[in-house]
């Protein structure tokens, strides 16, 4: 008897091909990963989706404390007048602030915003924490929900409150502080390729995409499987422009005062939605070995209660020998399919399938969730032959996605080429542009598509723009993107 | 030349007996743990203060996890008209309610209430998670923030926003929630004793005093070094209040329709206040090994450069044999007694010292914190004896405040004496209560005590009511409180 059958629900998703945006909120409710909440534009992170971010960050944690980051906690409040405090800041996140008005019972004699993010309050307490050259680097990491009040909410991508870190330091120097934005930026890479399996490319923003109050903004950014581009993680060269609106000052070696130079960083609830994007199939979330709350599937199959004793007793002495990855005995009362399915749907990247078969000659059969290969090995093989095949699968999802990525990053000299090839093809567009806003406002204007990034790396000569055929500045990227 | 010498920075903290408060914001200020923020009542954690918080999260994480709980995470906005569906619940936080009333540069349609406490939103869901007896029970935890718009803020104790975890869980019978009340408890019982080194008294609050919506609070309850309470964490039966206005039903095995029944429990960064107020002493806090950010501070001592090279060396290969425990070499260029200090009001419970004849004779010096005690051993036992003394010193700051917590707690039996020893010893007052909330505010009135618990375990014979002489109905524990 199979006392959970009713549980077997067949649950639909839709195809990629036929609509990837529909697939998208399928795969996120299959995967029971989030629920939009009745709070306009605000999301409920389910246990599941909780669980990758859980993970994501524990191993991004530990990068930045390895790097000599502390975290702490700073007011969610930030009184008004200090966001307005620095111009440019102001004017790019004043659209989409929540405000509190009254609290206590009463009107507040100023409003408080809910934080955007924390330059402004944080910086005002650098200014009293930070004295002499002897109080720098200070490098500090808080992990907090903010609030950007979102008109076209889209789970994990855009919602109104999302979770995330923002990194806040400040340097004695301006080339120091540049330093600071790069290595958090190259942290930033080596996690979401070798951990989340997501290349990426990197580079600066133009000034038009630049934060908000910054210098100059560089970025990684990483293409999903529509050829849209989405941005993973931004790191911030703010210069002295907070420095001097909120006096963070100190004595340097020679006694004489001098504002810092600082830096802010930030990656988000946002990276669920580029595994997502990258690496989900029209079964369900594909969860790259390293970043998974569950690594192995273990799955006893059986017809009748001596069968079932066997290989659920087989399945735990499986389990034994697992010390370094995350497993799940399902031996629920549910046809094998529907629990194959279920772990399918999750994305848990390797399925171990135990029959009373397998039991009888010492062997298991592999199933892995990238390929769908299927593999019969030894029992006695287990520990060794799982390490082995999570670390390929976690290998192989980052090279399928960065074949993708070269297959679909275009080359183009012209602006007929340009139009024609983001209009049906996507992907990535490597083009030399002027370096002018105007021109970069009007391609977008015709195409959707944006600068993604300004490549640190020299992408050859410089001819002439693409698109208005003055001389180039630069050869970047384009895309349209989320 | 001590370089640093300008950071010898002379830190001076109020005796306890001379202003118990002042002394309290002293060690706050002296151990470098938070700081009031430019927004009225709330704080900024600076990252000492941080790091204990983390360690706080990381022990109850496991304890919660270990007992089926799973995290997620759940919008910070609630709609207005959430909060008004359970009517003792509204009116329970209306007056600390932090509301947002603009967003996205509109005024809102409805208006949005920061948290104060989730059970609205997160039951909301529940409705739409939970359809059968096999989605029971459902046992939720939510690590965030939360706004409680606080008139006489208090660093840790009392904040406007604060952090904490929420519980949540949904159960099948009345019998199963009470039983989860009463292990979650538990399990604060056990972090906070065992842990924090903070013994505790446990029961349930009177009716006056319990959560807004339920239908029985308990309570773990400490007592401070100014022999006042502390409410240090609570655990809630809500009984089937919220299922019934969210419509959390679930069908039973008979297949039909039955309201689950509910519980909520928390604690909160105000763990740290306890922290210091139980434990603190004149020069500063202290902090149980099982808790501590750091364990060790070794501190190398030179006259010369030949010195400072030997005993640096000594200090870094006595760190190579510690496993178990946070450490810091702190090998500054400060004077040694400065050194000393500072890791003294941080509370660091071991401090190691490592002289040039320290290293001649193979010895180092260990100094206790919690006692001053100086313990000279061998180089070849260090890790054994760190590993003893750690725990000793977990266990005496817990007998020590085990023996204040007896030695201040009054069994009183009339009213005389009641008045006397809370006016002039403070203190808890064990005391016959005849049950009823008038009787209970009249003491209030007089005294300034509340009921903090009554006990679970019977306390003895039933006499007549301390204050207004009626049959009694519990012994109850009485406290002036924070």
């Amino acid at each position: 008897m199979k006392a959970d059958e009713d549980k077997e629900v067949k649950v639909k998703i839709t195809k990629r091909i036929t609509d990837f945006s529909r697939w998208y909120l399928d795969v996120i409710a299959a995967a029971d990963l989030a629920d939009y909440a009745p709070v306009k534009g605000c999301m409920v992170i389910k246990p599941y989706g909780f669980s990758i971010w859980e993970n994501i960050k524990k191993v991004l944690d530990k990068m930045f404390k390895a790097t000599g980051h502390k975290n702490a906690y700073f007011p969610m409040f930030i009184p008004e007048s200090f966001l307005k405090r620095e111009a440019e800041h102001v004017e790019g996140f004043s659209p989409e602030l929540a405000v509190v008005t009254h609290a206590g019972g009463k009107k507040l004699e100023e409003n408080l915003v809910v934080r955007p993010t924390s330059e402004t309050i944080i910086y005002s307490s650098f200014a009293k924490w930070i004295q002499s050259w002897r109080d720098l680097p200070l490098l500090i990491n808080q992990w907090c929900n903010v609030v950007r009040w979102e008109m076209r909410p889209r789970l994990f991508l855009r919602t109104t409150e999302f979770l995330w870190q923002e990194g806040h330091t400040a340097h004695a120097t301006h080339e120091e502080a540049q330093a600071e934005v790069k290595s958090m930026l190259e942290i930033y890479r080596d996690f979401v390729e070798n951990y989340l399996a997501i290349p990426v490319v990197v580079g600066k923003k133009s000034g038009s995409a630049k934060f908000a109050g910054a210098l100059e903004t560089s970025t990684i950014e990483g293409l999903m499987q529509d050829k849209k581009a989405l941005q993973c993680g931004t790191s911030h060269d703010l210069g002295q422009n907070f420095a001097k609106v909120f006096g963070v000052k100190f004595l340097d070696k020679a006694g004489s005062e001098q504002y810092v130079w600082q830096t802010s960083w930030g990656m988000s609830t946002r990276l669920i939605g580029a595994l997502i994007m990258v690496h989900g199939d029209d079964k369900g979330i594909i969860m790259p070995p390293r970043i998974a709350p569950t690594c192995l599937a273990i799955i006893p199959i059986w017809k009748n209660d001596e069968e079932k004793a066997k290989t659920i007793e087989a399945a735990n002495s499986l389990a034994q020998t697992i010390f370094d990855f995350p497993f799940v005995i399902d031996d629920r009362d549910l046809r094998p399919a529907w629990r194959y399915y279920e772990w399918e749907r999750k994305g848990v990247p390797l399925r171990v399938e135990v029959g009373p078969r397998d039991v009888e000659n010492n062997q298991v059969v592999l199933v892995r969730r990238d390929t769908g290969e299927k593999i019969t090995i030894s029992q006695d093989d287990f520990a060794t032959r799982i390490t082995e095949i999570l670390e390929a699968i976690q290998h192989n999802l980052y090279d399928r996605a960065k074949q993708f990525c070269k297959e679909n990053t275009h080359d183009v000299e012209n602006w007929d080429d340009f139009k024609k090839i983001i209009d049906q093809q996507g992907g990535f567009i490597r083009a030399e542009w002027c370096g002018l806003a105007e021109c970069e406002a009007e391609i977008k204007e015709a195409t959707k598509a944006t600068i993604r990034c300004i490549p640190f790396e020299d992408q050859g000569k410089r001819g002439i723009c693409a698109h208005c055929g003055k001389p180039a500045q630069h050869r970047v990227y384009f895309a349209q993107s989320y």
